[in-house]
């Protein structure tokens, strides 16, 4: 059997306890420390499981598979993931190889930022199609994700960013990933400018986890300290989502806002 | 200190070790099931935990709140929620009666159908706005689901619709909950027909959970048993995703599909 297992987005002891079963039960476990990393690394969980890990890189899971999967219909072996395994990244291809060579598979499903976020006070379904937010070279701008975010906006709905890690580096000394005048061309119709309320969210589901709400122009300059980060652009609020914002708000952040029911609404 | 504490999808294992550990260690605990139900109910849980829970049900939640914050500025008072606390539904409320009488508070995150339904094989940021399915009465025909199905389809996004506990039982009696001549009328400029794919989720990250992908002719003859069920009207698709999907597909049902390259694929 194979185990995809999700571990939760703050420490070890973020694992379920059906899922730290499996882990003791396996004779091989890998780690997934490509797309995200948690706190304390592989050395933390190894101390808290009692047990060593192999680290799957890139290479080895996307080249070699076959070496996870080795001996996978006698014995079990685990894939430990941060977050949930079909979160932000999914593992359908090892799922497909493992299909494909008669291996019966199971998810152990845990948080990811896909739905933790739900704890800075925004209503899950509300959200629309999720972006990756990406750092603009001299040679590389794309401008997708600006079009998504305005596309949900127009619709009401909230957006949740991802900074992708090569981004957190440009992030974490200081440098901006968006331009707020681009920002503000490209997006009047859907009214997204500086001083749009976006909720900024750092190392989420951990005991040090951060999470400012303030307009763009004010999360510029905050600093959420290290990744990982996620940027939350908003969309029509509702008056207790507004409420729970408040928790997390910069001074002035939620000054004029337009409710879901069309009145203006003024902290 | 007030503990909202998720407990996952599945079973009373499912909770992570770190909400265990609240648990254990919270001189009062709440069940909130009045939303969502776990398998085997509150006696699998106390079984499992060792210790006995004080359901919770809506009229406490909403009414009573300060009956659940009573001396949790002295003692640890732990909230639990089958999934994620902020997942489909919030408990913003309970958290903001806590804040404001200085109570502080602490989440413990875990899956939820939000994220975990990734695990069919469809991209999670590629999905759209969430809609709440409702059964048509003869005096309330609400339409706006159908109009954010729609929408999402043209954007070829991902729709994930849950099904309401009391929709669920018109279900379970093997009644409809939609009407196709319907769906095609309104949605033909999204090409929402009969033949659309959709996937048919039962009981998800529990041992015996469901998935079925098919036509949405397909999906109405199909018997997915018990609660809780939910469906995912599919936008356009990536390979990838075809693939995944093919794990759980009836017969024929990825006949004809546009991928997202614009291709038309033939399984």
């Amino acid at each position: 059997m194979l185990y995809l297992i999700g571990l939760g987005l703050g420490d070890p002891t973020d694992i379920t306890v059906k899922g730290l079963r499996a882990v003791k039960a396996c004779s091989r476990v890998y780690l997934e420390e490509y797309t995200s990393v948690m706190s304390g690394g592989k050395e933390a969980l190894e101390s808290f499981y009692g047990r060593s890990l192999v680290l799957a890189d890139r290479d080895l899971v996307e080249q070699g598979a076959e070496q996870i999967l080795k001996d996978a219909h006698e014995t079990d072996v685990a894939f430990l993931v941060v977050g949930d395994p079909f979160g932000a990244t999914t593992h359908s291809d090892l799922v497909l190889r493992a299909v494909h060579a008669g291996i019966p598979y199971k998810v152990i499903h845990n948080a990811s930022i896909m739905n933790a976020v739900g704890c800075c006070g925004l209503q899950l379904y509300n959200f629309g199609e999720t972006v990756s937010l990406v750092f603009w070279t001299d040679s590389w701008k794309p401008e997708s994700f600006y079009d998504k975010i305005c596309k949900n906006r127009k619709s009401g709905l909230h957006t949740l960013g991802f900074l992708k890690q090569s981004v957190q580096m440009f992030v974490s000394r200081g440098k901006k990933i968006y331009e707020p005048p681009r920002f503000m061309t490209v997006c009047q119709a859907a009214s997204l400018t500086e001083d749009t309320v976006c909720v900024g969210v750092a190392r989420l589901g951990s005991d040090d986890q951060s999470i400012r709400t303030g307009t763009l122009r004010q999360l510029e300059s905050c600093d959420l300290g290290a990744p990982l980060h996620s940027l939350v652009v908003t969309g029509q609020l509702h008056p207790l989502e507004v409420d729970m914002l408040r928790l997390s708000a910069e001074p002035g952040a939620l000054g004029h806002l337009t409710m879901v029911d069309g009145s203006t609404y003024t902290s």
